[in-house]
């Protein structure tokens, strides 16, 4: 059996991220894998936003919102020796955007981090379930731990 | 970051498993892991037959599955070099089963086969899901391509 050839970690910046960055750089030098990384701004909010009367035209809050994302990730690649055409910013549903570039970048590791039932979980457990179920490659779950 | 310690190989010998199996060997391989395995006998099928009549102490084909699942299971554990008292027999939820072992051996990796959206995965695909929601420990889920 081969080594994961390259793995895409998908960070979403929360609390604890660190733990699945630290996780991702063992496995990939462990490997010798190629690691690309991915960030989605979910576009959710703004689409709460426009339904609750902003005028969809007013996109200052996004552009902070994607300025402050596409700093952590630069900071994070640099960190991780991740090229900037391997760093991958998009705007969508997490899980859609992770699994469409997870299959455009031909990767064979999805690596994410996996809230609980508690808490957080709510609103952020489904991106985990989402990529697992709609990858076309293995998907590693690091385990966080939940604020109770 | 500590190499995984502790892996938990849920193995459900169905098409493909062969696939996960070579996986966890890699992983525990790479990572000079300990490795347990665990496959779990669903006993949904046996409360289906008493439901459709047939008496609850008829249990020769329970019986049956339980014998073969133990050849099979002690196959893979020596193949596997995985001692008698690390190789887990269950009966009962899949996921229910797979994370209670795993948390009474302390595992940090559970490694298990996943269905995708198709054929089987309407069947099967809850084990995986369910084993990442409930887990304590980081999941690894290995893809199975389904049969279209």
């Amino acid at each position: 059996m081969e080594n994961y050839q390259h793995v895409l970690l998908a960070i979403d910046f929360f609390e604890q991220s660190q733990l699945v960055i630290e996780r991702a750089k063992h496995i990939a030098t462990t490997y010798q894998s190629q690691l690309s990384l991915i960030h989605v701004v979910d576009n959710l909010p703004f689409a709460d936003l426009v339904y609750a009367g902003f005028p969809p035209d007013n996109l200052e809050l996004m552009t902070v919102l994607m300025d402050n994302a596409k700093t952590k990730l630069a900071n994070l690649a640099k960190e991780l020796n991740v090229m900037e055409q391997n760093s991958y910013l998009e705007i969508g549903s997490p899980k859609t955007e992770i699994v469409r570039i997870a299959n455009t970048i031909n990767a064979d590791l999805i690596i994410v981090g996996s809230h609980g039932r508690h808490g957080l979980a709510l609103l952020l457990g489904s991106t985990s379930n989402g990529v697992l179920h709609h990858a076309n490659c293995d998907v590693l779950a690091v385990r966080l731990q939940d604020e109770d």
